[in-house]
């Protein structure tokens, strides 16, 4: 059994994590962090987790893999002695997903706590970089807004089926956010509510821009009143000459034998991803303006985070990549 | 005081019209009809409306205006004889919106009953056709979403701000799907789900272009898990040369004086407009694709339906555009 | 027109008032204070309330009517010089609602600010003290729950229709719980939950107890995820010799005239009193175990708290007591 | 592997019972009928059932174990042939819970299609009836109000700790009322509403007192808007002298070992149930009415339902009976 630990297991990453450790068949969770609530079981302070007997520590307990669910920052500097140690890292945090250290200094605001792991780290979105990941010992977690526009998009860029002026125009649900107090999504607030936000940029931005090789993507998230799921609805100009048709043969190829990723027959609703690990992609043409449109759904915290880090962790312990993700979707 | 009718009460847009000419000071509601229903009370079927003593009729009484919130055809048909008579009429229907009858032909499957009309009536979105809605006594009362999106971007097309390639992203509120029973709306499949709709096309797009004098718009229409409220994100390629200012200050103008629409400082919420009848824009220029961004927001049943519809017959009766609609939106 | 001001108009009940304030017919809104955002104005914090012209403000002007939504406490604190001056108080908060010091500080944990003025405060319910409100000039306005739960009982206990061994158990959308960020009442937390809190007991119960003369009481409060409304579900023993229509026609003679009690024939729901004043009370017997269930729905934030604080202001200043509360609820 | 069948999948609790017996390690699922949508491949009609490669038929193939998820009346008739061949059944419907065929007529409005298998049916609550149902080859799975109703006071009736006086309060997450199609669970009907229903009684009251042995229990169900879960609020009169002490031990010992009752220690949350086929209990006792009250929470599909449903298969089939079952509850 593999040892796992998480650190910072206090938001909805880490504890979306904590579920999946320890449903996994060959992982052991063996130890988890927080910055706050140390000394308290798991349990107590999140009743949904009762079968795990752990209580939060301040310092990660020796692991062969370790998570961090940590803010951008913090995260690449609480991984790096665990790197040098040795363990293979998750991190769902930002820190190691740009590899442009300049960028990453643009849109975080802070130098980049570790550019020479840049090049070492691998962009964990299993579908465009398998080989990578499998080889590499530092994961980089997509961002969930990117997990869903990337898979959408990639297709479309990597076959050449577009021009540019590509929009991402994403709708979230509340848990997102995070398990942080904020007015935005205090029950009241957002509860029969749906508003546009970061109109002037956002940071997931420019990782959507570098995993499609993308010159420019006009990308705007929006925040409605549901707990769990992300919708993407991605348009570009499709090139001339490109039919309906091929662009779902296309879709169809590129995802071919994907465990996670399905080519859907009719529009998705993020519902049927609700606690599971799949995107499901409905690559359309709007015959009358020449325009690609392609829809995805995930669950934020399962494709858009913790399950996508589990999917990683598996590809990097060699053992097959499904296991401990094969749930169905919760529905209704 | 002014008798006013409602044909086919019994949709959400027919019981909001109903509330608000209940509370209207110079209106008396005196007569509802219905397709089902006939002969129960209002109030019996609908009990937020108990102060209202009026039975569901097969047939409307004697009106000074009326209003039909009945299924595209059917409405026409049953306003035929009230145009006639010379009873002012607002059309909650899609059937008098469309000024080609070809178009509508197309997009509606049927033959219009009345085209001859089509020229007389009123496209009732006041902020763009106010003279002619207070000259007319047929008001064609516009969709919910295309209130929406040509609010937000009338005064970039009649400024000449953009070049083509406008794309429509509106997020709906599950009442905008009506009343009917559906597995759509059935609560345990559209609670924390969201998905897109009518990618081959919706009927409010020809309106949108229609008024907007668009060559081409791209709409595509979501339905969110909340009961009222439209956001719509609007975007388009901004000219050369046309600033973020300069963008804003046509908007100011645009709607300088109006009375329901509010040009906002920071991106609008649905829920700010709840219940009442404004409509809130944001204009943006995302400055690292040169496009223009347009927020709004209306609350569908209200700036969307009913309300707009109180607005179009205040202009038609020669009284204050506001009266009966001043009403702050109920929050949170 | 009189002059009405509302100290600490930053949380919900505040903001509730501003709007119905502003839009009652014979008061302006002349005066709103708050603990923080002080200088801001107040549309720019509450944009729903954008036709409101305030900045928020340390102190209250110079009033002729004052609404204090303070926490208990401080509010009979913030009352006394106004109370003082001659001006007319309601107290949102819990202050001058119990009739017994000791039992205000067995519950509240502090020591009651004024108690000489406790025999001067009126219990702000009409239906139950409508001439004493007449004559006061401090009015403690019922909390949330006592105001469903006694307007569903007093029928009966007056009547004496019922052995002790009243149970309360009462369901309370979230906004209840105020503006104050809290983990709670986070979207992600009580979206899709319900729990009961309180167990060993809750303030509004002692406040239940008094106005109904019932020498005990179990109150339990629920939270269910809504942001407005609460539905109360009373139980107590007939009786014998009760029947269900006695109940019916007593409860029907209880309320004849009550312009905001509708005593009504089948279970009332949350939804028919959305935005409105109205208490809806449905009494019924369960014949197997010879109990009264009444239910009884209202709008925490308005017949619950701003709008009863209206009524309650308007009988104060001898206006008909429905003026600036005709609206009917919001539906869908 | 054991071959599982269920009959009439369409429903929440039909298609929650093909997700769990799809991922449960010790069974295959070989065979689905409808009433309707006969040919169709599951996996289009249900998405989130995507890896399930069967079609819906009108007759259940040759299994050992058959689920039955018809209405009442049409599930005793459907499973009498399979109980004749020897397969080992589950009934979801009501049909073989209640013991006496007269009490069932009374309620349910039909003969009972087989009277002279009530002896022979157990009542499927293992946390009961253990024993009973691992020898028998016919289950009666409890409804999903009786399933938290009799495991909150089942330790306080067999303890004789509570004189008569049984309330039971029960709030309900919408897909209780199942996918059929009606206006109470319209979506926009059903959000931000709540209601109490069933006033002059329900078909579950008599399941709750037959395995109470209780003589008289007075239980009303409420509709509240979420998807899953419910919560019941039991409330009784306790017997003197019992202290609050003596209630948690004794709850803590009756349920000491079960793998899924939980009994808390803070009022528990329906959330922390979400898919999951735990039931937790929280004992209190409110002692100034000297009154038990009992919380309890469940998913109403899983351990309401279709949970429930394959932990009796497990007794049945003699393998542990946390087999298939032991996900954590999804959270948030």
């Amino acid at each position: 059994m593999t040892k796992a630990g998480i650190i910072n297991v206090t938001g909805y990453a880490g504890v979306e994590l904590a579920r999946l450790l320890h449903q996994h068949p060959q992982v052991d969770l063996v130890s988890v962090t927080g910055r706050s609530l140390i000394g308290q079981k798991l349990a107590d302070v999140f009743p949904h987790l009762a079968d795990i007997d752990l209580a939060i520590e301040s310092e990660i307990a020796d692991v062969d893999v370790a998570f961090s669910a940590l803010p951008h920052g913090s995260s690449a500097e609480a991984l790096l002695p665990l790197i040098k140690k040795g363990v293979k890292v998750v991190d769902i945090s930002a820190d190691f997903r740009l590899k442009d250290a300049a960028v990453y200094e643009e849109w975080y605001g802070v130098k980049h706590p570790a550019p020479e792991l840049l090049d070492k780290a691998a962009y964990g979105l299993p579908e465009l970089h398998r080989e990578e990941i499998a080889k590499s010992s530092i994961i980089a977690n997509p961002g969930c807004y990117p997990t869903s526009a990337i898979l959408a998009l990639a297709p479309a860029t990597q076959n050449n089926l577009i021009e540019s002026d590509i929009i991402v125009d994403s709708k979230s649900g509340v848990s997102g956010a995070g398990r942080t107090l904020s007015l935005t999504v205090h029950y009241s607030e957002i509860n029969e509510n749906a508003s546009a936000y970061a109109l002037d940029g956002h940071r997931h931005m420019p990782e959507i821009m570098q995993e499609l090789a993308a010159p420019s993507v006009l990308f705007l998230p929006h925040l409605i009143p549901m707990t769990r799921g992300i919708l993407s609805s991605c348009y570009a100009k499709l090139k001339k000459g490109v039919s309906k048709e091929q662009v779902r043969k296309l879709y169809d190829d590129f995802y071919n034998g994907e465990p996670f990723v399905r080519v859907v027959n009719t529009p998705p609703q993020t519902k049927q991803t609700w606690g599971n690990n799949t995107c499901l992609i409905y690559p359309s043409v709007d015959l009358r303006t020449n325009r690609l449109i392609v829809i995805s759904c995930i669950d934020n915290l399962v494709k858009g985070a913790a399950g996508q880090a589990v999917q990683n962790m598996n590809l990097m312990l060699g053992i097959p990549e499904t296991t401990g993700l094969d749930y169905l979707a919760v529905y209704p």
